[in-house]
């Protein structure tokens, strides 16, 4: 066995964790409200050192190395199981897809079952995605093996919401200080919530802003700022993070067209040309073009959308590797 | 190549075939039906010494390194599927998915084809799930690769009977003198096939218990003792396996209420306290809690339920080794 | 990081790209059209260099290591990405499959977007699907990783080509000088154009055959004779392809029966009988026995369906190793 315990060595010893990764104590990643700014850092941190480690080196890490990693998808979401896969691959996991059907989310016990009987073939970490808030938490009580939520309901999507930050602190080089605005579909958007956390939590002001019927009272009980109209608040954002309309959950009661839509909301050349020069623009995708921002401001300077899921495979290398322990 | 060749010998050398594996001589697993005692014994050895292996060093066995494993499942089973992949990957396989449509299911040559195309692919193994009993037998004739029975109709799930026969043995310390029950659809189940030969071969006395339009005339002629009546036999079993009450398939003419079943079949905690208190109980899953037992029960002290899943993946790592001769 | 580097070297070194594969500088695979004789002939000697390797050593060649091929489907064709997923795998390429639903397809930018993502979680290959000639040659225009034309309308499917120009070379020692024939659904068929641009650029002379609706004006241009009864051709072939039947397109306004296409243009023994006895027989898989061909001769001597399924693997580990400049 010789050789293979000194590759494994040899490998482990080339990447080194960042200081700040002994932030990290937790088993499971839920959400970004539970945690502290340290151990945001340190999930931030230990990103950035995958990332110029993989654009230094191409090479792989086996921080995972023979241990198994569930994707257990109760939604359908390609690219975020997807960024997961490469990421656990690169930590030289296995990798697993259980793609459950949606009518087991009426059984709330085979939900459990189904978790349970993915430890006893031996998983390590369960990604899990859920349309029910708080499904990922409740496994925590029930399985031995770490949880990652891949996204809850409209309660948390903690990686979109770390890849967020990442990507805003690489291009700002700080968070601290910066006006963030959030439009569009608050009231639907996990990753509307696990921005709000994170951002604040690393001493950002947000804004949120959008039509009434998406952004209900009571989220400036988070210490947010609300607003209704998007040119009034533009000309103060540093970084603006535009939402997905979420055409594909039902959205005809509170969203009346997608025209009226566009003319208030969308982020359009004209609309930018008022706001800071440097404003930097975040989209979450899959993308809408021609409904929350136009063709040439996706793909315009100030566009950032293609280095967010760059950095989406790089915190989620972070965040399985954090949980499992590997940093310690 | 001289470092790569010896890191491979270097993990040969450290897992062991045990003394029991040189029974095995077959290239395909089919059913328990034609296998001998040594031979059943060859693969429960066998993948005890993958499970201790597995817990003592967490490591992967490279004995289907350079293999090709297919999953060619003709109908949904993600659970065995999942258990397969993770075991032909513990052996440094190279494992893929072929699950085609039940339309072809109509077509006898396309199966074949489909089969012959995987072989010309480089298929080492078909791991095959089929509707039609004898559907994987039938491949034995038509490809040069080794067949391994994921379950067809209700023929056979070898596997299945297998990992039962490993957990009642770790538990009971033995096979041979144990009384077992079977209980529920014995009628349409492969794996009450598969656990009847695999018991009465290993010397274990076998009852079959179940309304009648499930446990219909016959059976007595396997050499098993027919029963209709759950609590007379429960005091006499060392070991009962609780049957899965298929409601995907069609069920309706035999079935008559879920809760007559529950009342005449279901297992609970005032039933346990009639029995024998080391009573063993055993349920292949996806259970359905509050059919076939309670919640208490599932979860009980005499379950054994995931500790089934666990050694499901032990007992196919040592099927597929052995089909491939690599204990030879 | 001494041991693992001189492993891939000890890898690499064992396995030698034939000369001829410097021919090769180009970043796609999207046709046969534009490609040199040269070039055709550096996948093709490639291809069987990697067929020897596997054939002798069963070993993994290392060339796309650390590399991520994507599998982007928006037709469903297993046995073709199947083949390419297993072709990645011998080159320790990470594979993972993204198959987008059909509904996608009417949005143009999203195809893109789709594409672009990909590329952004670390994509090196696209090996695309599409049901629209030139969305692969789109791409290209769009992203940095190179693209590899899995089948694109009726306009090409440049491996499917490939393979069988392998096979003939294998078995008839030359392409150049021989006359091959193309059976059937000529119009939709994107082998047929494959082979055609292929064959022609290695010297062989090209016969189409079928019914005047499958087999419309205009092909002569394209350099090929054309013939619309099988029986007068077939004594002048050294090679038949025989093209299948699209029953999953819309082939009712041009396909009046089954049986009067297999009275014409069936391959049956009686009309084997009369062909030359060296005829070599391919088709490309899924084969509909009793249209195209019976089963008797689909499993005689002369046919290769089989050896295409094998050739096909090793051309796409050639595509695949030389898009990635493995070879220079």
């Amino acid at each position: 066995m010789a050789s293979t315990a000194n590759q494994v060595e040899d490998l482990k010893g080339s990447f080194v964790f960042p200081a700040s990764a002994s932030h990290w104590t937790r088993k499971h990643l839920i959400g970004l409200e539970e945690l502290s700014a340290e151990e945001i850092n340190a999930i931030l941190d230990t990103a950035e050192a995958f990332a110029a480690y993989t654009a230094r080196d191409g090479k792989k890490v086996p921080a995972l190395q023979g241990k198994v990693v569930f994707n257990l998808f109760f939604e359908n979401s390609t690219r975020t199981r997807t960024s997961f896969s490469l990421a656990a691959k690169r930590l030289l996991a296995d990798v697993q897809d259980f793609s459950a059907s949606t009518s087991s989310l009426s059984k709330g016990e085979s939900f459990i079952d189904t978790a349970k009987n993915l430890e006893a073939m031996g998983a390590d970490i369960l990604v899990v995605r859920h349309s029910t808030p708080g499904a990922p938490h409740l496994l925590t009580r029930h399985v031995g093996c770490s949880i990652v939520n891949a996204g809850d309901g409209a309660h948390e999507h903690p990686t979109q919401g770390l890849l967020d930050l990442l990507t805003i602190r690489k291009h700002k080089g700080k968070i601290d200080g910066l006006t963030v605005g959030l439009v569009g579909d608050i009231s639907h958007s996990r990753v509307a919530r696990s921005n709000i956390w994170g951002l604040q939590k690393l001493g950002a002001k947000v804004i949120l802003c959008g039509p009434p019927t998406l952004l209900p009272r009571g989220f400036e009980k988070l210490g947010c700022e609300v607003a209704y109209n998007l040119d009034e608040i533009l000309p103060r954002l540093d970084v603006i993070n535009v939402l997905r309309i979420q055409f594909e959950r039902d959205t005809k009661s509170v969203f009346p067209s997608v025209s009226e839509y566009f003319r208030l909301f969308g982020v359009t050349a004209a609309r930018l040309a008022r706001s800071r020069p440097d404003l930097l623009l975040l989209a979450p995708g899959p993308i809408n073009r021609g409904v929350e921002l136009t063709p040439e401001v996706a793909d315009g300077p100030q566009s950032v959308i293609l280095d967010q899921v760059t950095n989406g495979l790089a915190v989620r290398q972070a965040a399985l590797a954090l949980v499992a322990g590997r940093a310690g």
